[in-house]
């Protein structure tokens, strides 16, 4: 039977999401939890890969197995066995046609900025640091640029596997929260540092170096090397992926 | 010349607030960068000590010093030679009748809570973490009897080396926020535990253990016995002291 989970975790310790033999990472500790809990080997397949460093509210995994235990006893089970920094926080059983990262339809991020002379200290492993101090109006306006279909090469790290470039962006919203600017992107899928290259160069604008024209002229150029430097890992949360409503899974976070 | 300070940490790692001989402190490793940053011994006296594991958002020190630094030496140089979980984030020059604690007229905390089925990993640092789901309204509703000035050796710990148990509650409030429950809390000053022995009994309350008027009759008791046990140290956070405008000091924090 095929089962979803929902996987939370404080991503500041681990080399990224993607299991890997020499290093500590977030799918190599889930499926060492889970295939604990099954006596038998566990792997995971996740609605989106996140870098080392980047942090996840509600990532999805779903995996297949012959083992039966019930839904608590699979949370519990990982949550158990699982470092600290991460935690299942649902497990549901799904049908064999559901698939975390092809039935996923769009996926949400979050990037908190704490634009202050002093560096942080209480959020150390959730903000990315900027000394200045940068205007989010304009970030926001300039963003809007980017919503929408289109070909997201300008925002495309070079080490990207995907097959093309084309993606689409629902929404993008940049606000202050308390002392913080935050930037909140929906889209259908992203490209590898897509969030972190958009906010590179959203802060550019920010902070007075580029003109609120200038997303629009960088999406329309498509070059990597005029856009942003990428912007820090520790600033960015995977909100998580969202499904149709049929497949009925719990969708916790809202935007 | 007197001199204070805005000081930010996270206090997961940390044996609370004031110095100790044999373990890692925020007073003493706040202490010891300004000595370096001085060339000399510097003492700091808080406007509140805070327990292990509690954290702080605007903490404010004054210290005596002859030594000349300008205001962006004393807090780079402070932060640079602290650990990442403490900054500075302000300094400012004070007349010597200031005094961070006596001057303070008024404190105020934020304690975070996770009602949740599974154990907090992304904001484990930072919330508390309660098993069952729990009524907000009700703790609200109850925490309102607190309010004014009153006896509060219910909420007291033994430990409490305060003259006598008087305080004045100028507001406390309970809502939720996002997946959150949040109790945020202003008095004059604050016992030992207050703050946590008042969240521990508040929570009774959200349980459904307790009623509504449960929170009147342990203040009216003044029996430290009957109330609610010590809520955990991880969901607190001392927003910071309340000085009168004429000491021109920054305000950062907003409830």
């Amino acid at each position: 039977m095929r089962i979803a989970l929902g996987v939370e975790y404080d991503g500041t310790d681990f080399l990224g999401w993607q299991r890997l033999s020499h290093a500590k990472t977030v799918q190599g500790s889930l499926e060492q939890a889970l295939s604990f809990v099954a006596h038998a080997p566990i792997e995971v397949t996740a609605a989106g890969r996140t870098d080392a460093g980047v942090h996840g509210r509600c990532q999805v995994v779903h995996f297949d197995t012959e083992v039966v235990r019930d839904l608590r006893g699979w949370i519990l089970g990982a949550c158990s066995n699982l470092p600290h920094a991460v935690a299942v926080t649902w497990a549901q059983p799904v049908p064999d046609d559901f698939h975390a990262r092809f039935s996923a339809r769009a996926r949400r991020y979050r990037y908190r900025i704490l634009p202050r002379f002093v560096r942080p200290a209480l959020d150390a492993r959730f903000v990315a640091w900027e000394r200045r101090q940068i205007d989010a109006e304009a970030m926001n306006e300039a963003a809007q640029a980017i919503v929408g279909e289109h070909d997201f090469t300008a925002f495309r790290a070079i080490s990207c596997q995907a097959a093309h470039a084309r993606r689409n962006v629902r929404s993008i919203r940049v606000f202050r929260e308390d002392i913080h600017v935050v930037v909140e992107i929906e889209a259908n899928a992203f490209l590898h540092h897509m969030v972190r290259n958009i906010v590179g160069s959203l802060l550019r604008i920010g902070r007075g170096e580029e003109s609120v024209g200038w997303m629009a002229e960088l999406l329309a150029g498509r070059d990597r090397e005029v856009a942003g430097a990428t912007a820090p890992a520790e600033g960015l949360t995977f909100l998580g992926p969202l499904y149709e409503a049929h497949w009925g899974l719990p969708q916790e976070v809202t935007l």
